[in-house]
């Protein structure tokens, strides 16, 4: 049985100094956490001056969770919908003309459920260009959704999509191509 | 693929001055999205006075998102949960006896996934009376949920609900007659 | 149909005084419900003083919404992640070394649908030793979910989970043995 009191990051880094981590929690909950209008172009300065990497064009809604954003990369024309969560422990790399719907959960945090110490284990998501991520829905820890793939609202997203592919459901199965006719 | 610097609302009006939105984020922020206890009939006053229809009797808990008020129509005795988000960029008609329970999201947007100006598209959900949508639903665009119907917990509602049926899963799809023997 | 105006709470007790109630909601709202970083030791003594019983070296994150805290049981090395809900009008009695990821939600309250006056229905939520309940699950009144047991992420729990089982999707079904070679 796990032991949480033996829990184990192991060769975790967290990427950054308290301090860093300090000032961010600040400008999370004064600019980004909150459901005031604080305008994107704001929003995108400060992530880059917590290290991000943001594009041109980016729109970042209200309410939006983003754990440690010197592990994020967005490319031109993201968009980030209300009350978006990235648990971005490991590496989230999205790139251009991407939407991130309303409550969508990208989450790179993981246990291995079956050792004693529940030992943490972060995979990186990888969003390619043209994606489009529904409403509602939950990215798995490692998964690659490729060019102009997309899910469906309230999608639990646990295997790479391939180009092009339209999925759904929980757990997130092939429903048709995005561009057939 | 999608070209979201071409991004087009097409004939999408907002439906409010820009005055008036700016203050309805105030007032959501000062009264509705956060979690204190603001008296419903005080959440009421204000819905109207940005313009939604709303009758008597409702209930407004604590962290609900609503969008634009002037989209949204409330019966008598309408309950609505924490966390609730209506994304009412089109019409969110309610009817009476309504129970929206926590974390349900009645979703109005979405976009032409296969345009490239990726145009925005919406469509009015319309909730009959007697309807109770359990807690982390989500409810799509243009969808009917009939006189006395309900969805169970974590639905993806994505096609009209009959009267006095029970749906639930995602996709959601039928699981018995609300009222049989 | 269903009348709201004929609700009825049944023989369902509060469980607190107004004044004890209206302390919670601002305690929860100055120290629970936002993203700032709050020491969980901190946390853990305001839950104790309204009545919860808490274990030793429990972590709870930021953006949590409990609703009563003195029907809340927490063991020793509870984890319990950001934007968790614990819709706590019922008994929610959770083990030791318990993992609730983020965005779960224990819902112990629901209704008679079936009844005109949508009598309110509360049912206990128990979670035994060693559990995890995976990101964005829902676990339905109650449940209990046996020692060591698991729900993947997105999983809807509407029925008992048995020892070292691990269920996933809506509504969660059986996928594996945890710790099964």
């Amino acid at each position: 049985m796990v032991d949480l009191s033996k829990f184990s990051t192991g060769e975790f880094e967290r990427g950054a100094s308290l301090i860093k981590e300090l000032l961010w929690w600040l400008c999370r909950c004064l600019f980004f956490a909150h459901s005031l209008p604080v305008p994107s172009v704001f929003k995108v300065v400060l992530l880059r001056a917590f290290g991000a990497k943001v594009g041109e064009g980016v729109v970042i809604r209200s309410a939006v969770n983003i754990t440690f954003p010197w592990r994020v990369t967005l490319g031109d024309h993201v968009w980030i919908g209300d009350e978006v969560m990235f648990l971005s422990l490991d590496e989230v790399r999205v790139g251009s003309h991407v939407c991130i719907s309303q409550r969508a959960f990208l989450c790179t945090g993981s246990h291995d459920s079956r050792q004693e110490s529940f030992d943490l284990i972060t995979k990186p998501i990888v969003i390619k260009d043209g994606v489009w991520i529904c409403a509602s829905s939950f990215v798995a820890p490692g998964v690659t959704m490729a060019e102009s793939s997309m899910c469906t609202p309230g999608s639990v997203v646990v295997k790479d999509v391939q180009t092009a592919i339209v999925v759904g459901g929980n757990p997130a199965k092939f429903i048709k191509k995005r561009y057939e006719t």
